[in-house]
């Protein structure tokens, strides 16, 4: 996972949501695609959470690692945000969210920028960095739960 | 992305199964996690094969976007095999599967290995080794399945 981190930075070339043409076979798939991305990632980000919270020991190595997957990994789900899956299949999204796409757009992709800084820093090892990063990119998942998903 | 596939033979780092150490907080986390892992990385191999089957247009940058995130996917499912999620939340593991680790571990990187070679097949751009990299993956995802997925 050395190289990872390095990467990411490269990844700005894949949008925000992948060509919808053929995507996703049934609108449920796209559903679950997009809840499935956000769970893997949730996993990964809560785990450096629990090191910034004093919860489990810090492993700068742990972290990183958790960190570049996260940074991945949020590049993924919103192309699950696709017409027709409004509703059904346990979604959680509010109606706001179909409507208020340029928003949602940018909540989106300021959260994407806050996990490739919360993997910058991470590859520094220094946890005092990666708790400002990790607070940063919370604040970032918040700010669109908080405007577009049930509670 | 496109520097990703570059960076996926540095993945080797990342083992098999991350440590186990306050990974997951419920039994049910975990399934949710492999389950979630194996469905992103689904949906993007399913999109390789509808190129590699004629059933979309070949799309090169496609294709080599969709086996990138592949390759990175194929990496995280296997930490979410813990002990405590032999059953329940809809798993579709059979009994076997925890009592055979070796084998088990050696078809994962077995598969690993083969979303590696089908990532470098679809740098080239070349549909035909395209084509022959995508069948060899999903004979190795086909592997697993017929041993130690329940139908």
């Amino acid at each position: 996972m050395k190289a990872l981190a390095s990467v990411i930075l490269s990844l700005g070339a894949l949008a925000l949501a992948l060509p919808a043409a053929a995507q996703f076979q049934k609108p449920e798939d796209a559903t679950n695609y997009r809840q499935s991305a956000f769970f893997v990632m949730g996993q990964h980000f809560s785990r450096i959470g629990a090191m910034a919270n004093g919860k489990i020991p810090f492993d700068a190595a742990a972290a990183k690692e958790n960190a570049d997957i996260v940074a991945v990994m949020a590049k993924l789900p919103f192309a699950g945000f696709v017409p027709g899956t409004e509703k059904g299949h346990d979604t959680k999204t509010r109606p706001e969210m179909w409507t208020e796409q340029a928003k949602f757009k940018d909540l989106a992709e300021k959260m994407q920028a806050e996990t490739v800084k919360l993997a910058a820093a991470a590859k520094t090892g220094a946890l005092d960095k990666i708790k400002s990063a990790f607070g940063n990119t919370a604040q970032s998942c918040k700010a669109c739960h908080d405007n577009y998903r049930a509670k």
